[in-house]
């Protein structure tokens, strides 16, 4: 498939939270329909979608049956088995493609590959044994932080060390698995770059945001983020520079740390981003309507903003505060439509917009 | 029911055409559950709603069911049969109420509703027979429109009179059925107002909006519209007074013909409506949204925008220029998911935002 869907196409998604809801709801507004797959029950996702199929990543059938029924597979997260991919990719392209996934579904991968780019990533270094971990804590020091290669998302499956004395301790958090040993950077701040990249290679960057993390999760994103006008290029051209290298199809969210030598990329997630969810109320095409139209063979969005926007996660029982946020005329509310609140469990998030007219 | 309407709670719609489709995703964003209501298979609004029950109006099992499903119900058009509604009404709140349908649903009654108001309508007469057409051709004169009291909309059920010997060609065209004559307005341009009045009798209105119809059918809606700070205020003020009279709860759409001696209201419909389309894209809390608020009793949005908007129709073969609207850079899509394109048939419409920062 290289020619454009059109409406009435179905888009596959994997994963139905409240990712795969929004980028369902996106789809909606491009005549599509969407089909989620998803393992867990009664997914957030499933109450905007079209379809839902409820299913293991390991249900060969399940799979095959949803991959004949979409036009185009996606995803809402990058740890999906291989396996799963291998199988869907017989029936469906995959977009973005498979490079995408193996690169980002391993920290060390990645950071290999962010330096062979050419940018600058905090120093690190593979561990497997304690015999690694000491050698590499002679050339990186501390404070660092290990973090186990695959799996890792919002600060789980990561030990800091603020002396040489805690690897030990570090090295059991990690529970066997490989892992990363990462230097830390010294920062002022943090800011994102929600880039895309169409099938036909054109590329789109939405405005930088500036995030604000507490206790590892995403808090605040503001847009726009305090750059100077060149690192606001730079940020763009190397988001710009990751997408052609991997051929990319879609959207990707791209983690940059400010400091006074220039910008260090922290990390890169392929798909929508939680840093990206401004969009919704500051742009005519959203990052998830831009991931749809991507996949689609859609011409991309402009990323232009049309109002400046703080975003900010509702976080547990941050939705007690929703009758207070729902008063404020410029507080667009997006909730998630999950059932239970849990701490530290994303429930939602807030776009507040700033008023220009 | 008059606490506020929590996460998790299901809208239950009545309708599921675009309107319905709309609500559906502005319900999901609060974490509301949709449940649509329609005879037709395969309705839009299905797509991305929770559940959809495919029944008619006269099914009085499916229809107690459905209620009994849901937290509210609420619909996307006003000529719902009475009988359909006397036996929701016995398993959950209808908002807007009965009153707001009751007067809606009658041109004849509606008029005569909103000059008990003190409000300016077109000269118009209620029709039988050829007796009362040329009573009221004398009163009214010619050029004149003939409508149907009940069930039009987009210019069905009207013949136009442009001089008394079309009398009857006109009342030919009615059918039997009771009708209204309409005097015509010597008007510049016509504006409408979305109102919303929340469960606890608090008002907010968007902008006016400037219409434009071809065909009988809106093809777009400018924010802002032609008119005076004076202008503004009656517009906004009639529509409170509208929606206090009728103690109303949810959206409703006046529109209103601007003349020199002032605003004339053309029509009132209790609903979401086409010419709030705009406020997807220019406010934080939409149309569809404000509707959803109110019928939960959550606060209003305060229907202040950020950004001024022009929004067209794409109706029938305006599909075909979907790919080049798709390459605009501040024009946001919005489809429906209709199957099948018909010459005069709605399939989305576009809103093109005006940048200011």
């Amino acid at each position: 498939m290289s020619e454009p869907l059109s409406t009435g196409a179905v888009i596959g998604i994997l994963g139905g939270g409240q990712l795969g809801r929004m980028l369902s709801v996106a789809a909606s507004r491009l005549g599509f329909r969407s089909h989620i797959y998803e393992p867990g029950a009664n997914p957030p996702a499933g109450q905007v979608a079209d379809q839902v199929t409820t299913a293991a990543y390991d249900d060969r059938a399940a799979l095959a049956r949803f991959a004949e029924s979409v036009d185009v597979v996606t995803y809402e997260f990058e740890n999906i088995p291989t396996r799963a991919l291998d199988l869907l990719e017989t029936h469906r392209p995959i977009r973005p493609g498979r490079e995408a996934l193996r690169i980002s579904q391993d920290r060390l991968t990645e950071k290999t590959f962010l330096r062979k780019l050419g940018l600058t990533t905090a120093p690190f270094a593979g561990i497997v044994d304690m015999g690694d971990l000491k050698a590499a804590l002679k050339q990186i020091g501390t404070p660092a932080i290990l973090k186990t290669r695959r799996l890792g998302y919002d600060g789980k499956g990561q030990a800091r060390l603020l002396r040489p004395e805690d690897a030990a301790n570090a090295l059991i958090a990690m529970d066997g698995a490989p892992a990363v040993l990462e230097g830390f950077v010294d920062f002022s701040h943090e800011v994102s770059v929600i880039a895309a990249r169409g099938l036909t290679g054109e590329v789109a960057c939405f405005d930088p945001g500036e995030n604000v993390h507490r206790d590892g999760i995403l808090r605040t994103t503001t847009v726009p983020a305090k750059l100077t006008p060149a690192q606001r290029t730079d940020a763009i051209l190397l988001a710009a520079n990751i997408l052609n290298a991997l051929d990319y199809v879609g959207v990707l969210g791209v983690e940059l740390f400010v400091t006074p030598q220039g910008l260090v990329v922290n990390e890169i997630a392929p798909r929508v981003h939680n840093s990206g969810h401004w969009t919704q109320n500051g742009c005519a095409v959203d990052q998830f309507e831009q991931h749809i139209r991507a996949i689609a063979g859609w011409p991309l969005g402009g990323g232009q903003r049309h109002a400046d926007v703080v975003m900010e996660n509702l976080i547990g029982d941050d939705m007690d505060r929703v009758p207070q946020l729902a008063r404020d005329p410029d507080t667009a509310i997006h909730l998630y439509g999950k059932a239970d609140v849990k701490p530290g469990r994303k429930m939602g998030h807030v776009n507040r917009i700033k008023r220009s007219v």
